[in-house]
């Protein structure tokens, strides 16, 4: 047997259905997918053309960011300590009318993908502006994208008439739609930032071309009261009752969902992007995953824009989620290790609608590995590797990152980007950006 | 001007009650002491043995970790997503019976070092078994340690009989008190293991060398309860009526307070350690920490041990603690970076007795310093120094740590240990302990 990559001698921790973990096997990897995956040694007639030594590494899916506003890197800690209104209004939307220019988002994006690889992460569903440049910048850089052009109902930076947004979306649609790496979603706002009718329009594009709806969803306590006296009901209820809410719907934050909202969210089949580090930075509050979880309802986690984070490490957010978890329930049996795990790869991969080729290590997925150095102090010993993962790793331990069969980091080397030079063009347009 | 150490072109967060940050500046070192400080320039009669070029880096003191048990690294995740007292009773101390013996807590303690120096600690407030050895480990490797030698009712690993544990600690503090490097500390495990009489023993004895008395308070609600049945008090009234809280009280956990509790807290002057990670990971509960701060508290911060955390990185520690509190009161604007910085330095240094020797960059100080490399694509751009060591670091780019004036890690290799060597040994345990 002849592969293109052989990973040998690793720990590999599979995220297939049965929660197989290997502890010392090899993969093989032939054009973009997993072709073998071998239990022990690996037998003398496989070879390769290029042969990872996997000892003392652990092999796992890449991570799976299902919420996030690439481009935004570029305001990394712009405004920090204020409530999310604040934040918007007064620093993040002026600076946005400012720099979110195209060229920007493209720097911004690049540098979030720079970000995401040296941390593990494969692929990232978008909510942006310009996303044919991300899509295009995506391309370049051999990472799987879910884009997804912001609609709402004033201007954006690049859809000058909001009237304009679905011919918009669906030229975008059309070019990129399962062109390999890219998948497309619809992406109205949220239902405070976009009308009833715009909601429904964008419900029929994404039937049309059978694709995900992705929104933000009760992120705080007064959107939902807001809903309440405008809609006379939730956000959750108000979606559902006009048609928005199904299984191709991917709400972001819904922290504040009270009971009937859950069931709403159970029987509708809408699932859940948790990111629980911008909630708790931006003060608004403690998405209650267990009982999400608990009512049948798919959970994946996100790491929203980098603004609110102040970073895109997946690492991070699923030590945030489980600890959260526990410390809001007083219960220190919620959100284990291994479901924190999934929820980041697998689950996370299904709500997008890719399980079926990303989420787990299994023959005839697409290969979308990340390869983890172990031996570090703070990883020693090691007991049960969802552990770690969840709460001893802090995500520079990956070494390597493989997307669709390509090695995209090798040694902690991003190829396909001028690092250097993205570097300075960023401190550049940072020097604009705090001098405004 | 000569220097042993000269570092130069650096951004420097000082952390001096002017909050001075130096854009670009040095700093230099003599013997153990900060004995210049430069902003811009270095003037050009100034020469050094060693000079570290800061350009690209941040200079800021080292952390100060008020609360841990090192030599607990050995059982990092070795029972996880388990409520305190299952997990103490069924896992660590089973644990602790067979393995905690003067060697394991010597390679715990090794190991704990190593993690936290690539981490940027630099002084460490330990509470365990076998502390002479952890203050020649911490002499050895030249981290700068707070002894304290745990005190409980019931025999421990290193003292056999509880009567002795006097005369035990006391002849630690006659070897190792004022010892360069080393303090000590009175450390009677918490009130619900020690009996009364024997922590007003415990009280007498800090007094008599004016020493500081580390004990765990208020951890859990149950502890709460189980005080109240006993003792018809919470536990903080019950310590402040047997004469125990003091200014020279450092409290860990503190989760638990009521109003009397808050009031009792700032009467006495107790200071407290907040541990976020191990209180969120053991369901244990959410510490008021900006309720204590508005009411006149002292606050630092620590990781607590590896086995409820899991890991020694206070970088991760204080990002919890500054988005817990946000998410806790609802309110973004609570424990700001800036404060946040200040509780893992200078605020932790004061509550340990230390802040007239460490926790900020002035001349006079010692030089226990951390170096951190800010070319990483998850630091860019940077608008605000404190927002990126609280929000965006994860710990890996600290490049050079100083302790003393000594250079205890250089471009990421902790100097003074043999880390293959203790690693091998670390691997070779923790088969003996999870085979058990």
């Amino acid at each position: 047997m002849q592969f293109d990559i052989l990973v040998k001698n690793a720990l590999i921790v599979t995220i297939d259905a049965s929660g197989k973990i290997i502890e010392s096997g090899g993969l093989g990897i032939k054009n973009d997918k997993i072709a073998a995956i071998f239990d022990g040694d690996i037998p003398s007639n496989v070879d390769a053309l290029k042969i990872i030594d996997g000892d003392q590494m652990l092999v796992m899916p890449g991570w799976v960011n299902t919420h996030t506003h690439a481009a935004m890197t570029i305001y990394r800690g712009l405004a920090d300590d204020k409530p999310l209104m604040e934040w918007l209004q007064k620093h993040i939307w002026p600076a946005e009318a400012s720099y979110g220019n195209e060229q920007n988002v493209r720097l911004g994006t690049q540098l979030a993908m720079h970000e995401m690889l040296q941390s593990g992460t494969t692929c990232f569903n978008d909510m942006y502006f310009f996303q044919d440049a991300v899509a295009m910048e995506a391309n370049a850089i051999g990472m799987r994208v879910v884009i997804g052009e912001g609609i709402l109902d004033f201007p954006t930076p690049s859809i000058k008439n909001p009237e304009d947004s679905f011919d918009f979306v669906e030229s975008l649609i059309q070019k990129w739609q399962g062109d390999g790496l890219v998948n497309c979603a619809i992406t109205p706002h949220a239902p405070y930032t976009v009308s009833k009718q715009r909601l429904k329009k964008a419900k029929t594009l994404a039937d049309k071309y059978s694709l995900k709806l992705h929104t933000h969803l009760s992120e705080t306590a007064f959107e939902v009261e807001q809903s309440r006296t405008l809609h006379g009901k939730s956000p959750v209820k108000y979606l559902s009752d006009i048609g928005v809410l199904d299984q191709n719907t991917v709400a972001a934050h819904c922290v504040h969902f009270d009971e009937e909202d859950t069931a709403i969210a159970f029987k509708t089949k809408m699932s859940v992007s948790h990111n629980p580090q911008s909630n708790m930075k931006l003060g608004s509050g403690i998405a209650p995953i267990q009982r999400y979880l608990d009512n049948g309802i798919r959970v994946g986690v996100g790491t929203d824009g980098v603004a609110s984070n102040n970073n895109l490490n997946m690492f991070e957010e699923l030590d945030m989620a489980s600890k959260l978890a526990k410390v809001f329930s007083e219960d220190a049996t919620h959100l284990d290790a291994r479901t924190v795990v999934e929820m980041g790869t697998i689950r996370g991969a299904e709500i997008l609608g890719l399980s079926d080729s990303i989420g787990s290590i299994e023959v005839g997925k697409q290969a979308d590995i990340q390869i983890i150095d172990l031996n570090y102090s703070r990883l020693l010993p090691m007991y049960n590797p969802y552990s770690h993962i969840v709460s001893a790793m802090n995500g520079s331990e990956v070494k390597h990152v493989i997307v669709a069969g390509k090695i995209l980091m090798e040694d902690r080397i991003v190829k396909g980007l001028d690092t250097f030079g993205l570097f300075e063009q960023i401190r550049a347009l940072s020097q604009l950006i705090c001098n405004k």
